[in-house]
């Protein structure tokens, strides 16, 4: 891309660093800014910058947000006795859409990996038996992923909190909706009749 | 993408209307965003302002510039006599990186196009040939793209140059480098037959 003048080249080179967006795309990106009007594109810029300066973590579950409590601790229409505890907010954001849950969340922000040096330190469990021991918590429904790391944290909150008197749930296992059990792999289907249910 | 807080919402939104990003794609660089420091995030918002701002078009070629004339057109090394045609920046930049190309360039900004309402007067077609008049030029080369339009393009600027004393010159159609004779089109294949030469 040496054809270009420097600005566009180290919008190129800006954009090459997001993730997915290979130098081609960040080119077609580039050229889009190039000819989109400067209003429009003060207001991309703006954007970037509010999510850099507005957005903080919820004290109480570490959720994102642009005021001091997130929009659910905040909401006194959500049981504040169940905690659905999430690897992080996308998986928040993926339960919220689903509209299944009215309780209130805890954001760990990772799961633990003592690959990449994460351990129970690393995470915000600390915060979540706090919440536990203060709130006086009915349920804590542990929806973190169903892979290895999620599994061995949802084993550790287990232990964590097996004195206090709630009930500890977790996320269920089974074939997804609208799938074909053709396509369905071995361990989701071996965990789909394990946990098989009457009707 | 309800679950996020709004300046988050709006980033996504700002993203998606990029061309080739969706909606999950525009979630996905707006977490990059979000988990970038704030100094880079002011770096990447300033490369896109800079672009807005310092980019204008060389007044001799109409690529890109941010200095008065072009790096190409201030360039002393380049052939100043012979001119070649593209339609856009795009164009000039795939020429530049090929290294085969020491002349200048006159960008046309376009392509004749009656269903889109662009016609000669659209073009920096009158500019050409000023470039002719005045800098008494050898050769023209144009390197519009093989398409209809791109063709038809060639053949206006042909006759607008009939009169002037240089040599008119087109981009070579053939079979690309590398590629395989079976994948081919037929139409490139037609045209790499009509046009061998002596080996």
């Amino acid at each position: 891309m040496t054809g270009y003048p420097l600005p566009i080249r180290r919008l190129i080179a800006e954009f090459a660093r997001f993730p997915g967006i290979g130098e081609k795309t960040a080119a077609r990106l580039a050229t889009f800014v190039l000819q989109a009007s400067e209003t429009d594109m003060a207001g991309f810029a703006q954007s970037v910058m509010d999510v850099k300066k507005k957005i903080k973590l919820c004290p109480v579950c570490f959720n994102l947000t642009e005021r001091e409590l997130c929009e659910i601790c905040s909401d006194q229409s959500r049981d504040k006795g169940i905690i659905c505890v999430v690897e992080d907010t996308d998986a928040l954001v993926a339960i919220e859409e689903s509209g299944g849950f009215q309780g209130t969340y805890h954001v760990l922000h990772g799961v633990l990996s003592p690959s990449e040096g994460i351990g129970p330190d690393q995470l915000r469990l600390a915060e979540l038996v706090s919440r536990v021991e203060r709130d006086g918590i009915q349920e804590v429904f542990i929806a973190t992923n169903p892979s290895v790391q999620g599994e061995s944290t949802a084993l550790l909150i287990k232990r964590m909190l097996e004195g206090f008197p709630l009930s500890i749930t977790r996320i269920a296992l089974g074939v997804p909706m609208g799938g074909s059990l053709k396509y369905i792999d071995k361990m989701t289907m071996a965990k789909a009749i394990e946990f098989r249910r009457g009707v």
